[in-house]
């Protein structure tokens, strides 16, 4: 499943964008992705395969789509599918589907809502949940949905405070200060979220306007065991049988909102080789890299983070064996590992694959011949030069790591962060600490989800040890944190004593300021402010790379606009995208792979893996078997160009109607992140009649279905 | 469980012993331990706890066991002990326990056995298996037992071909040579395998001879549910509920081999506080390390060493799920993998404790400041400065391999060394192709035991993978191996077409020499001769970081002996060894943990499990709970100081009687690799009461009960 791919590499491809104000996926970003260029995505070779493409809604392929399958895009089409996209900001999209506020996503990015609703009562994730009336609707914690409203281009405005000779750090703080302010301004005029993206390496500079929604309630899912039918051993495989959906609602002053654009849910779906097109949120690629860029991965970050993921999922395996309570605790975060350690495994497998190396460096070279026989374009020659620099510089500080995983530790290192920042001025503060982003900080930081104290400690034990093997144990910093103590026992110590698990004195600590965070004995703040100057130039070290980083692939993407001239779509930023392609099946090992499978064949699946593990499907669907239409298509494969952060996206036909809802990608479209090709790779999709078929004859969620579209 | 890291440990420690033929194995020496001082054990300080220490038989503590425990070890007591006691030349230790050959182990010694004899159809390791008539006896494939007949001291031939002025590479290569001698003359002369062991860091040599036993059948084993009861959770925890034995018989000229020398089994057992005594192989410990060394092994190697042992796990977790089939053919590595992964997690958990290398340090500096104070030790003052050098040596050549892990490949990479050593004079060959090794050699080489193709896919694809991580894929050997494919794709296509699965063809590529094996078109011939050079430069260095090392450690250990005066036992070495202890619970987290278990006690254990994954008890013991006695002692801990490869040594009391199998050490025990200590680290064993009570009552194996100790 692609979305938990997307919660990492988004939280990571945006982790200066100022949406991202979890000191929690901090973590996680500077662990698992630290090196990638951060927010410094850039224009790709123009589209060699048909179907390519994740393209700007302001920016659409109209001409293309009109010349080869005959769809006219008009202004009011893009515009009522742009409205009626939704995004999660836990890392995942989603649309509206009714008038009423109702929300349908994929069952896996509302599984992080689903657990934090549950407890070792109520199992809302493994048992499933549907609220009969509206008041029966469960509040999420802390979930914040946002609605793309308006796109501007501010390019100008950032890149006019950049003057000439200024070198990269100047310039990125420059730019830093400039974005501040735009969203500052934005936010203060209209009260809407608003967010610069980068864009094309830093050829353009958007403002996204986004109404939020931070009242969202659940309102029905189903039972893992269909929703993630094959577990593991499916997941990025096809055929599949997965009911990978579930609906949450948005409320507004306690009312479910009002909502103007929303799908209408189609009955039969789209049929063998109908176009369809995707709207929403890739997380994050990378085609613009180098060959540099892609060896670095190659060889060093992606065996880095495979051995870190390795790690965690032994860990949370071994805390899940521990009881039944621990297994559901532990379920999220190890599906999450285990998601992205079969995606990374399968990218990493790509880039291993020489031919496909030695066809980026086929492009490269003939990029870069022409950029030297081009007077104009002469002076870029270096640009390729400059990101191979930066890998050199990043395998060097790979492994190192400012912070440690644990929710209290990210709370500490938030408020300590937040208290020395607040005495900067607005622009000059790190982006999450602005007061444009001060709300979605403040939900996050005071957040009432539950912190499990086992989970906690099993996590933070770990990432305590894991520092000190990676600094080695007479390292200053490891005997500053350990003060003589083994990191199991520094770990349990720590989590006895810290009160940071109380939401009021995560409160009253963040009004105490720095004087406060400084007098304070909590020894989770102690910790955090140890940790603090390390965070912090390991954060300066990553900025400054990215900036050069940036500036280089800005000059690639120049270079590319000069040679090829093609209108084409940048890299994915977790921000709002179109991507397209017929229902199509594939080859795979001499077998034809039919486009659809059924709900019968789910059954029949079942069968075959002798109703085993995770191939054991919920007694809902055994005891309505005779009830249902087993012949209704329940998953489906298109060529559409996606990536993590499309999970939940819906798919549309041309009448704008809802035929499907992404949440895969097989195992041949995990090169995806730096390589388009639609020969085998599909992105996965359940039904429209699937899920209308399983409200009304498994769920006796007749009254929810009818409410669809309408 | 401790063999199996025994099985991978001592193979290590063992890799230059003669004993060691396996390709295989080599493979994974170099990946899991290379940078091991192989052979390079020596001294550690003398005792600084009561029951420390796993003692030579010709070098027992007599005087400590009569002054402690007014326990008078006789010379007969000694060699009727020696002479009952087994080596599983696999990786595990055993005693016989009948005048007609029957052989008392683990069952997870037993289990690569169980595993080969096992199929589709019939799963012995599972399923379990009783021979009621001997013409049932299945004789395994390819295991060898051997029996410790002589110990001599060979001290002086080894060290006499050393010349002053030979440097580290010249005095290896004497020292190899004089041994190999001794060997072929004692194999020639007795007939007996005959292998010099290096003790004390090379300051003794002794020559151990044994019987070999290679028609070896199996006799009974119970089911895994019950051998592995609690499964991976379980693993090193205690209290403990696990019948982990099984019965096999040796055989000589088809008949069984009648064996004058075995021991009784105690129908009672030992009780509280008794004095019992363990007689095994433990594989291999590092207590003579030094700082530096160990600072390595916690910032360097043992890391290392877990991410490829997770990763691994993985591997096989994902290959077992894809059927029951690939589950039961992948089981016994994914057990072995598991539990070298927990047992290197508790062994690096102990080494990041700051206390622990803080008290290595200080009896370090105090020996150290010893040695400078010593005119006649002054001249060793050096050998610290030396190791940590080694240290960095072998930083540097971590991960480098010479290997890839495919059965195949072993055996392809054997006959290419077998044909280029087979060309030089006998004493100058690698230890393992020498005359007095071919008959192990060829046992292993031509074995008919089971190659399962879709292991070795999985096996071959990914280690092809790590090696181009580790190297990079612009690395020239890396392009060579590759020739321009995928690994996945590489290792499909040298698997399709190699022949070295067929015997017969390995038998002729044994005899064709040298020019055979040059022109031979075998794809993985191939492949392992574009390997050789690189195998053997890695073994050189090896080889001479090894012996530095060694004559590093010889003289701290000459120190200690000068210095501190005691008499005390070497490093293990995978030869036999005995140590003691009373039997003894110990307090954990407040409690008191009893030193039994009870037959009974495994029925709640099931029970507070909820009965689920690895807590199912087989039908067979809940059958016949009603017949049992409830109350007979299951498990039972002893505060005897063992090691991997000390799994199935017979546990005696005073009167010789067996009273228990060792089966496993508790989590605390896993810093015994390089500390003592006996606060709570225990050895665990199955209660011989429980062999008895579960072969009569639960088995119907009566018959074979009466032959135990008969």
């Amino acid at each position: 499943m692609n979305t938990r791919t997307a919660a990492s590499t988004q939280t990571i491809s945006n982790f200066t964008a100022n949406w991202l104000a979890v000191a929690q996926r901090i973590t996680l970003c500077s662990l698992l992705l630290g090196s990638l260029p951060l927010g410094s995505m850039a224009i790709p070779c123009a589209p060699a395969n048909a179907d390519e493409g994740m393209w700007l809604f302001n920016a659409l392929p109209k001409n293309y789509l009109k010349d080869t399958y005959d769809f006219t895009v008009t202004d009011e089409w893009a515009n009522h599918i742009m409205l009626s996209s939704v995004r999660f900001n836990s890392g995942g999209s989603a649309s509206f589907v009714s008038s009423n506020g109702l929300v349908l996503t994929n069952h896996h990015v509302g599984a992080e809502t689903l657990h934090k609703l549950s407890d070792a009562d109520n199992n809302y994730y493994k048992d499933g949940f549907y609220a009969k009336t509206m008041s029966d609707e469960i509040k999420a914690p802390d979930l914040e949905l946002n609605q793309l409203v308006s796109i501007s281009d501010v390019t100008a405005k950032v890149n006019g405070v950049v003057k000439p000779g200024m070198n990269a750090g100047a310039a990125a703080a420059a730019r830093r200060a400039a974005i501040a302010k735009i969203e500052n301004d934005s936010l203060e005029e209209t009260k809407l979220r608003s967010n610069v993206v980068t864009l094309y390496g830093g050829a353009r500079y958007h403002l996204y306007r986004y109404k939020k929604y931070t009242d969202v309630r659940l309102v029905w899912s189903p039972e893992s065991a269909i929703a993630f039918f094959g577990g593991d051993a499916d997941n990025f495989e096809y055929p599949r049988y997965c009911l990978d959906v579930c609906i949450f609602r948005v409320y507004e002053n306690d009312e479910p909102a009002k909502v103007e654009h929303f799908l209408k849910v189609s009955k039969k779906g789209a049929g063998d080789g109908e176009l369809v097109l995707v709207s929403g949120n890739p997380g994050r690629t990378q085609r613009i890299f180098t060959v540099a860029a892609l060896k670095h991965q190659r060889d060093h970050r992606m065996p880095y983070v495979l051995d870190f993921l390795r790690r965690r999922e032994i860990l949370f395996q071994q805390f899940s064996l521990e009881s039944d309570e621990k297994k559901r605790r532990g379920q999220d975060e190890l599906f999450g590992l285990q998601n992205s350690r079969k995606a990374f495994t399968g990218m990493l497998k790509g880039l291993q694959n020489p031919s496909i190396i030695a066809d980026k460096q086929k492009k490269e070279d003939q990029l870069r011949r022409a950029v030297g026989a081009n007077p104009r374009l002469k002076k870029y020659a270096t640009a390729w030069q400059q990101i191979e620099e930066v890998q050199a510089r990043r395998l060097a500080i790979q492994g190192q790591t400012g912070s440690f995983a644990s929710r209290r530790f990210d709370i500490a290192m938030e408020l300590v962060l937040l208290a020395a920042e607040d005495a900067k001025p607005n622009e000059k503060r790190l982006p999450q600490y602005r007061d444009s982003n001060r709300e979605s900080l403040e939900q996050q930081l005071f957040s009432p989800a539950p912190i499990y104290d086992d989970v906690e400690l099993v996590k933070f034990a770990d990432s305590i040890e894991l520092f000190v093997e990676r600094r080695g144990g007479d390292n200053e910093l490891v005997r500053l944190v350990l003060d003589g103590q083994s990191p199991s026992n520094l770990a349990a110590a720590v989590l006895n004593k810290t009160k940071l698990a109380d939401i009021d004195e995560r409160k009253r600590l963040a009004k105490s300021g720095a004087e406060g965070i400084s007098a304070s004995k909590d020894p989770m703040i102690r910790l955090a402010l140890i940790m603090e100057p390390e965070f912090r130039r390991l954060r300066k070290v990553g900025d400054e790379l990215n900036e050069v980083e940036r500036q280089a692939y800005s000059q690639i993407a120049d270079a590319l606009f000069a040679v090829q001239g093609a209108s084409t779509y940048p890299d994915a930023t977790f921000t709002l995208r179109l991507a397209y392609g017929p229902v199509k099946g594939y080859e795979e090992g001499g077998q034809r792979i039919p486009p659809w499978t059924t709900m019968g064949g789910a059954f029949d699946h079942e069968k075959r893996h002798n109703a085993k593990d995770d191939w054991q499907l919920p007694k809902s669907w055994k005891d309505r078997k005779d009830k249902l239409n087993l012949d209704t298509p329940f998953n489906f494969v298109c060529t559409a160009d996606i990536i993590g952060g499309n999970s939940g996206s819906p798919v549309v036909n041309r009448a704008g109607e809802l035929v499907g809802v992404i949440f895969d990608g097989n195992i041949q479209s995990l090169t995806a992140d730096y390589m388009y090709s639609d020969e085998q790779g599909r992105a996965t999709s359940v039904h429209s009649s699937a899920v209308i078929e399983a409200l009304r004859k498994i769920y006796d969620a007749k009254k929810l279905a009818d409410q669809l579209g309408n």
